[in-house]
């Protein structure tokens, strides 16, 4: 019997009768194709990819399992429609803190045809695509089994953040004080286990970046890095399950012999983001952002900073 | 007395009595501002830049050193004009071969007007900037004392080389064939002493690199890398004085925290075509264009196979 998941943060949601990705209880993920050139765009992506004996085993750990096509019974009940079949990433996790972050300041590719540039281009230039290389475009924080999971309320406004409100949303997403008291510092208390260490967030992405300096055989355009950990773990000083793992790729276009330039340009500035909080936890810069929503009460009914529209 | 320069690749050159640069016997080079904000924008680049201690000083030598500005008669004989008085590159040079790259897929900064970022959008997608993440904007190769320099015939061909043309000049840049047998494959002789060693091209770009990874201080649109050396220093045995510097800064602006993605990732497929000539040097693809060529007949007057337009 498939579900509609629990952990999603992006992307369409099976929610209300709407057509969405499905779950079983054997770990399998279900992503209804896209009708156009995307679904099948997608297919032929995993296709290749899970069967390209060129890409190292510890980069195909970076994406989720492909285990081909299947008709099943769509989740907005429009009947039998065909699904890839993927790993579902958040299986045997019980209360994962997930981010979803869009890579690339660039979310179209030089061949695409002009309106599809334009409003790509619009879209980049209006959220924090272009400034930062990057955008968030999900987040799931697990606060307590009490008060549950802090989300963005809506989904434009994390897409938006400027650099300082980035920094900050990444430290709350480590720190053990983001749900109570959501105006204090977040004091980044598993920065060091789940963006730290060998195992690492920080590790992951310097191991994936390496591979990007190298590879001419994809380009990335609109593909996501997903990063998830389990708080509970790491409050009870176990590994945290920190992991990194790309998602989405029904933009992948032909490397042709270069590197995809805008992918690795964009990892990099997220990859700077994440060492910076290693770095230097105390920096400043974030503080002021806290005491001016404390000043000025720019903040959501749940008491969060994130909800700020900058457009 | 100030004199026009030689070695100029790209940008306005002073002459038939046009605006452009100028030097003198000192080893100073003097680039005339621009009229709008970007001569402002550049002296304001140099002036922060050269008086900045959180730059290293290895990184310090990849730029040409400042000297400040002065009222020198302009080029066009319109009288006294204001003047940045930089570093002349291509001093103590005898017949330097030099390439301008410009650097990043995109040469315009998020802020910029609609009107010039479409003005920009067009010219990077109409040239190598979008594909291949740089665009060559200038070559003048040295063949020998009798033959001179092979320099592209316009200026717009060698803007729109595909990656494998880009592969093909990147090799003919360092080989002792491409004067007299322009159809030959390029024999690389002078790949090894000028691409790589320690203090090569490839680790100068390297160095370079590790920066662009940090610096959150300048986002560089539309400047370029210099390449240069010296034929006959590298025929003779001696060390080719290969050196690398960044040119052209009236586009400079605040990094605001975040590292230069544009510039990095453009940068990064630059290092990946160079370190590629060192690993492969045998690489196939640029033998077949070499072939085409020869079929096709597609060179101009001189024999080169670049000047082909791809629009």
């Amino acid at each position: 019997m498939l579900k509609v998941p629990d952990h999603q943060v992006a992307g369409h949601r099976a929610r209300d009768g709407r057509l969405g990705p499905l779950i079983d209880d054997a770990g399998r993920f279900y992503k209804p194709l896209q009708g156009d050139e995307r679904g099948a765009n997608e297919v032929s992506f995993y296709a290749s990819f899970s069967s390209n004996t060129k890409i190292p085993d510890h980069i195909k750990s970076f994406f989720p399992e492909f285990d081909g096509t299947r008709l099943v019974e769509a989740s907005d009940g429009s009947g039998m429609q065909t699904h890839l079949v993927l790993q579902d990433l958040t299986f045997g996790h019980v209360n994962p803190s997930i981010m979803d972050i869009k890579i690339g300041s660039r979310t179209w590719h030089p061949q695409a045809p002009d309106g599809y540039v334009h409003r790509c281009l619009k879209k980049d230039r209006g959220t924090s695509s272009l400034p930062l290389g990057f955008r968030v475009s999900g987040a799931r924080i697990f606060k307590s089994t009490e008060s549950g999971y802090w989300e963005p309320e809506n989904r434009l406004s994390i897409q938006t953040l400027s650099a300082d409100e980035v920094k900050l949303l990444l430290k709350s997403f480590v720190s053990s004080n983001t749900s109570e008291e959501p105006h204090m510092k977040p004091d980044c208390a598993f920065a060091s286990t789940v963006y730290g260490g060998s195992n690492g967030i920080l590790s992951q992405l310097v191991e994936l970046k390496a591979w990007f300096e190298d590879q001419t055989i994809y380009h990335f355009y609109s593909s996501s890095v997903l990063m998830m950990f389990e708080k509970d773990l790491a409050s009870s000083g176990k590994s945290p399950r920190a992991e990194i793992k790309l998602v989405d790729f029904a933009h992948v276009h032909k490397g042709n012999g270069v590197i995809d330039h805008n992918f690795l340009g964009g990892l990099c500035s997220f990859i700077k983001f994440i060492s910076e909080i290693l770095t230097t936890p105390e920096d400043s810069s974030a503080d002021s952002l806290v005491e001016d929503a404390q000043r000025n009460h720019i903040h959501s009914e749940n008491g969060s900073v994130y909800d700020v529209s900058l457009n």
